[in-house]
């Protein structure tokens, strides 16, 4: 017996994750705003339905990997009811990167209408999400998480477990990607200090990625602030404006102020109003270097 | 037959440094401003000099690891005037942390004196120094750097060549103590958050460290930043202070400004202010707690 | 023959503000959520509405002074109607410190309903308000302008206009409390170090408030830093985190980094988190006493 | 009976003040490094000394005015011998900006060669320097600082005494500095916002300039700001990063972190990285015009 399941939101990210859950057997029903969008599943056997709140059945499970707040925000609460589609009992999973204020105000709607949200925000690109090797940080109903568990594995390499706390795998997934936005800048502050300092920034970064910082976010993304390769973007700087957006608001929430997530904002800020809104968000790492002096090419 | 080397100051990495040079076979004339720390090295063979200076002859090598700029410029200029005894084509290979500038002016001072410097600063604490598992940065004359290679071979795993420029392994130093800094910063903010907002910091770290940050730095100084473990210190914090105000005034003089550095400046001088001087340098995440109002002990 | 004027929101700045209409001789019908508010006007010849709505006439005038943008637009778009009970050509006088954004969006509102809002945001403390030595920045139609000038200047002691764009005076508010709040930041450093450095602070910030720095903000602000006086406030600490909110997404809209308030943000999160959300937001002052190991009681 | 007073330091600062203390009718000795800059002084009457040294006499009085803290430590304690020539019981009142820490160092010596030094930091520019409209700052001993008195005020408005400690006066014209350099960028960071939202900043500035901010120092550097003019330079730019950098100094030896100050630092590095070594110290200002994509000419 094949389990169905229903998926909205076919990004960038969504459509990889959706096509490994297909390749895991399990029957989907997919929605997308932009309908082509969903053709290389249906290619594969999905379903496609018209409006987003039919991919839910009444205790069902429906995966939604959408843009931001509001897009989920709309799903949930708007014309799509999807915390009534899923009643009784049916599951959502939120793998979107969202405020925890939001996931918790959802998650309180949806108990309220009969259903449960789960929080699944996963680490990792594309390219990971279309080579299973999504992190994916998991929340909520214990006895939820249980029953999502194969269909979270079969996204990802790996699960995190943050407790009961609906929104604290939304915490941690913004704690981490500011995690790698501070590692932007200060490779960005270093590679700066270097090059006006007549030094081999380009050596400098490698060496360092090879050893201390031996990691995928020094080794992915080291070589590229010290080169200047900005384009195309994996990840594009406004998004990551989003998200410093997200960990600033939740922070202040919580009173915890952070003066790196604070610089950040002002990078992206920069960033944009320099024109570097198609770049990678990596470049706000220019920001440095224009301070410097340095010219953007080189 | 057996190379002769100098060996000035017995500190906590020079003295297993020293170890295995000796255990590598070099022989070794060794000098320490406290004697009593040099009584290791000679119950395994090594000569004891009376004065810094002595440990150099014509035409040899010297090895120096000194706390500060200060005392590298009193070896080199003071009344121990290596570099007149290292004279004619002796080389000093200078591993300290000091500021690039200071290297210069010291290897301009060895050329006008007819001796030779090399700058081979490291990355690695006094573990990875018993080891031989430091990681060596090497700058200078070619010439030099090749007759040093197998000395510098027998104290780390790693030997990397950032050219002729002697400065130049000086700045690739600091710029890895600033990025290690930056990241000791980046996990306290993200910790504070966590805390504030009822999320397992000590989870999150611990998975971070698994994933996207994978690298010594992080596995090393996470934990200790998420469970508020700062001593016995690794690395005093006051020496974290010294090294950012090498990398603020190395930056200046290249007329690079990093605000990183600047927040890591103002973080460490209220670690001391707050009375943390004894504690290790990751002490500076308490100020990310501090000001989100968590007390100290959890 | 009198004007009729309609006024809502009579707060600590409100109330005075209605009262000087009052007694330069305009026809007053007021409103306040809490009720007792009114009776201090009625008590002078006010009229008391029942609903905010009531307050406005069409082609008649209303001035509001509100806590915040959710209460202005409430008024504006909600069951009040206010843009509607104005049409055709009433004109709405908005003098609340709030986003230009909001002002830019609620004129727009206005204008699709037949009336006219003009933004009017003012400088000034209550006691301020009740002596008429408001300034009062103002901003949108000329012809609006106009016939709102004698109620203005009615309230305060200078009009400062702005132009046609109607959000510019609110820009122009919250650049000026930007400054101020900066002016805070910087003396609460200064004193921090003098205090450090064994100087008389209180002395220091006197003189340089009768000299280079002789202005009401550093006169008014200055000696309470010096000596850490910061109850009563005179404005709480978090309608400062408000302002300087306002500040960061009107500067992060026109794509403008602004650094200093972003740590100014960072100092009001952190006071809040450290208990002080009734003081007057001049406390934000302690932040740098806190950073310097300095105890809040001397 | 006619005083006698030496005089070391005839820059832009030096000779106005010089010329004050002839007007007064003392009698004057004194000493500048380019020899041509006493012209105009011994045309008044002024003697001329071969050198620094010479304008010293046992118990006498000698006023210096130099650029920093190397010039006035050489002074005092390289061949000139200034404490020597003054000894027994001469005074040095030490007008320069200069470090606290040096006046501390430079004043011990003086007592241990049998004269005493008393701080006299000035606020004020060339043209209040000849207006005799200086403001000055003095500490040290009581004794000694009723004997210059009449000297001091010869040269400026106001006398401000902050007591016996020697270095007081320093910290107190250090903190004035900061607090005028930290106006300038917030001038700079409300500008840049109002010029990116379209509202015509050089009303706002004025506006605040005359209510508000009714001071000097928003008046001078406001409306530079406001319309992009920094040129002539009345104080250099690389003036105010020494500045800063004995603030930033200064506090850290007090362990007082001044985030503002580490701002500016980095504002002022920036500004020289950029090529505005030639402008105005205010020019820092166009650092959030850059970051927020502003053109510098406008």
């Amino acid at each position: 017996m094949t389990q169905k399941i229903g998926f909205v939101g076919l990004g960038a990210m969504g459509l990889p994750m959706a096509a490994n859950l297909i390749a895991a057997r399990f029957h989907l029903t997919v929605y997308n705003r932009t309908v082509s969008k969903a053709e290389p599943l249906v290619a594969k056997g999905a379903h496609r339905a018209a409006r987003a709140g039919d991919v839910a059945t009444p205790g069902g499970i429906v995966v939604s990997m959408l843009a931001d707040d509001a897009a989920l925000t709309s799903l949930v609460t708007g014309p799509d009811a999807l915390a009534e589609h899923l009643a009784p009992d049916g599951i959502h999973i939120s793998m979107s990167t969202v405020s925890p204020a939001t996931t918790r105000e959802l998650a309180a709607y949806h108990a309220s209408h009969g259903s449960v949200m789960v929080a699944a925000p996963v680490f990792g690109r594309p390219n990971a999400a279309q080579a299973k090797q999504l992190r994916i940080c998991v929340s909520g109903s214990a006895e939820a998480k249980a029953k999502v568990k194969p269909i979270l594995e079969a996204m990802g390499q790996d699960v995190f477990d943050f407790g009961d706390n609906v929104g604290a795998a939304n915490v941690v997934k913004l704690a981490g990607n500011f995690m790698i936005a501070a590692a932007l800048e200060a490779m960005g502050e270093a590679v700066a200090m270097m090059r006006k300092s007549g030094v081999d920034a380009s050596a400098a970064i490698d060496m360092l990625a090879k050893t201390l910082f031996a990691a995928p976010v020094y080794q992915g993304y080291g070589p590229a602030i010290a080169h200047g390769r900005f384009t195309p973007a994996g990840f594009r700087l406004p998004l990551g404006l989003k998200d410093i957006n997200l960990v600033i608001q939740t922070a202040a929430e919580a009173s915890a102020p952070m003066p790196t997530a604070s610089l950040l904002h002002d990078r992206f800020v920069s960033a944009i109003a320099k024109g570097r809104a198609d770049m990678d968000w990596s470049a706000i790492a220019l920001g440095a270097a224009d301070d410097a002096g340095l010219k953007e090419s080189r």
